[in-house]
């Protein structure tokens, strides 16, 4: 479009939202690049509405002008899905101005939010009212809750609360015609149609723009009890994750799998933490994170927590145990998990997989899969770590003390084909919980069931016959 | 069409399946009428294919003739949405011979069965491997699980395990062009495009044909704790509930709400059976069916239930509780809940209303409704239970002594339209658990969202659009 016909948009834009809500230049550029600085593009304009009617005007405006649409949360996605393409003709659609708490009901145990509130803020309102809302990640400081609903994200609870597809009972959605589906229900049960919201969730805004969620809420556990193990083998970890589901049911909230070199790494980036063991027990290969949440009391749970212990040690499956004995040492064996994306210093630079495989062709998986790399890639880091419970691993590289970091980029396409299709062969997925975006749109067609796809594609063209909504993105 | 071409269609049709699997005449009948009698219809054949490729081929036929196909479970559904219209140009498809459970995989802890299997041949298979399959309900001794996903139904068991919906993690699916879709995907986590599962689970067949799903499964509990409460309220019983939340979390797996006359009505109907209580107690308004499913032991299951009794019985919310002392009682309390759907003989004819509403609104929804009916249809008797840790009330009316079958058949829809209109303005939905099919279809334009009900015939255009799947069902 030439200079005149942008302004007549930009104009256009800020009669909706105002003028002080339409940002170009300088004032546009943080949105326009993801937060890790790997996908870069251009807008016409950054807007900010503060209201969902004023989401749904943009939409109409948009559609009548054949304007694209990116919508954006937190920006702190890993795919690129919320970063506009380099054509500088979509607009970028920010809901951080729409970040009220609507209301909680306790009876019902919901709570609405709008899609621009923080996921942290989520979780507090929630806690503030006697209740918990368990979805967490390493982002929840600054993602917002519609990024985490359009990419279905997951995190560290998922194997006792599932995905936020699962903590959703309604949604409210402005469609690709500009038109606001009312769809905020409350209810545990529905079956009055087709599941709009399980298709909106998980669409990262390729289908329409989420602008608020109804959401559910959980008891606040009595008591949490953590414990990091060590472990021989993934078969071992494997075994014990069957015997810890089955002697601590619904109590066990996380199942976080860690491989020995990772906490290596933490320690050597991070003087101040440590591995909680010593001698042998130190150097193992693998370690699990475990989380125990009560509804009775702090020696209940431990009390529970040493019995699937002392199974485990006893079966020979488990090498050396620590239990937290405080909150503070709790908040340690977490922050040891947590820091392992953070210590590329250790690791040096590396190359994301974020997969999921069936929990007992795991330890197969990664044996061929790493077996295979190091024939292909000899003296490659593997950095590997992830959430056992849910069979999802993030099945990391990096060029550790032997590779160039223009080694490891030349090698990038061959590594991320190599892993993918090893997934693939083992039945698993080529993106767990970070979504599609524009990092793995040209994989599906490799990897997924040509059915599934055209599915897919006439779901779309049924719902965006335009193609407005996020261009280029998912499909 | 004529009868030439009718004959043609059977011959090709014993072409796909073999001959004897495709019935016609005597019998076809029992298929073609639903097992309560209220829906009649006729069809071409009944064809009973092998497998997913019969299935596939089937379509492809169809397709290609332009002849519709009404899907077939266990023909136990309650809103006629397995029964063929009228016209008699459909084939009936039957899965009943798809009825293998293909494999478990007890690490992963999924299994894999067709549509055909009889939901109590999954939970056994589920249970002779160690595991438990939760969905239950009352029609589980003929259901196929192919029809509970098609209606995503829920039963006893949702408020904790949530419905059918969330106990699937893959589908075999044939398209309504005939294709099979291969996502039989035991993943936990899959965040590679939109959730063409969750479109398919609950669309009664009216988008494709599920062929086969992969399901999750869960630890067998260790003990069960079972008890009946007596209740002034439905005040006390939301209170309760969120009480029983709070100290059980997700040991508490059931919680239905009776209501006084309806054990009143299963005790006539049934001599055998007695309601636990004596005196007052015997007499009280509303009643709650509790279930704790412990993974410890009988003793801890029953101390943490008596804990929350005690608590419910201190605050002046419990009138009296009775705990199941023995398995045999502990099914006693289950029976009486279970009988009665089944005591017609009390309660006389009945309109059922399978409602959700948030449990927040549930005592004022009841309040409001049950006056509003007896100012318009004085002497009516109410029938109301259900399951309230959902949300989700029978709220039916039956004739007792003081209407007439031809009152009651008089008055039906205006008593529908007085529920439902109600069950809308509490924030409800007509349809919980039991699905639209062509009971409810008429009635969504008036309750649900018509931005909503756009969205779905977009879905329903593009993935049918020769509308041979379900005709006149959902949409």
């Amino acid at each position: 479009m030439d200079e005149k016909k942008q302004w007549d948009g930009l104009e256009a834009l800020a009669a909706i939202v105002g003028s002080q809500h339409v940002l170009t230049g300088e004032q546009a550029q943080a949105s326009l690049t993801d937060w890790r600085d790997r996908y870069s593009g251009a807008a016409r304009a950054v807007v900010r509405p503060g209201s969902t009617q004023e989401v749904a005007a943009l939409v109409r405006w948009c559609s009548t002008h054949g304007v694209p649409i990116v919508a954006q949360g937190g920006n702190t996605g890993l795919c690129g899905g919320a970063t506009p393409d380099a054509s500088g003709t979509a607009i970028v659609l920010s809901l951080a101005r729409m970040n009220a708490v609507r209301g909680i009901d306790l009876d019902n145990d919901t709570m609405v939010v709008e899609a621009g509130c923080i996921l942290q803020q989520v979780q507090q309102a929630a806690h503030d009212a006697g209740r918990l809302f368990p979805l967490s990640l390493a982002a929840e400081g600054s993602c917002t809750i519609g990024g985490n609903l359009a990419t279905n994200a997951g995190g560290t609870q998922v194997l006792r609360y599932g995905n936020a597809r699962e903590l959703t009972l309604g949604l409210e959605v402005v469609t690709a015609q500009g038109e606001v589906w009312h769809g905020l229900r409350g209810l545990r049960k529905d079956n009055t149609g087709y599941s709009l919201r399980d298709l909106f969730i998980g669409s990262e805004g390729s289908l329409g723009i989420i602008t608020a969620a109804t959401l559910k809420l959980f008891p606040q556990p009595v008591a949490r009890c953590t414990a990091l193990l060590g472990l021989k083998s993934i078969d071992d970890a494997v075994a014990v994750l069957t015997l810890a589901r089955r002697g601590l049911a619904a109590a066990l909230t996380g199942f976080e799998l860690i491989a020995g070199n990772c906490l290596e790494g933490v320690v050597a980036c991070y003087p101040e933490q440590r591995i909680p063991f010593e001698g042998e027990s130190a150097a193992l290969p693998w370690y699990a994170l475990l989380e125990l949440s009560d509804s009775e009391s702090e020696a209940h749970a431990r009390e529970r927590f040493e019995a699937v212990l002392g199974e485990g040690l006893e079966a020979g499956l488990v090498v050396d145990a620590v239990i937290a004995e405080s909150m503070a040492q709790s908040h340690a064996l977490w922050h040891l998990r947590e820091s392992i994306p953070l210590a590329e210093r250790a690791f040096g630079k590396g190359i994301k997989h974020d997969v999921s495989i069936p929990v007992s062709r795991m330890a197969e998986f990664v044996h061929v899969t790493n077996k295979a790399l190091q024939a292909h890639f000899p003296g490659i880091t593997h950095v590997i770590f992830g959430h056992l419970g849910d069979g999802n691993l993030h099945y990391n590289v990096a060029t550790g003390d032997r590779w160039t970091v223009e080694q490891l980029l030349e090698s990038q396409d061959a590594i991320y084909a190599l892993v993918h299709d090893s997934v693939h062969r083992f039945g698993g997925s080529i993106s767990a919980e970070h979504g599609v975006g524009q990092l793995k749109r040209d994989l599906l067609p490799r990897y997924k069931d040509g059915v599934e796809l055209d599915l897919m594609r006439r779901i779309k063209q049924a719902l965006d016959p335009q193609g407005i909504m996020n261009p280029g993105k998912v499909i």
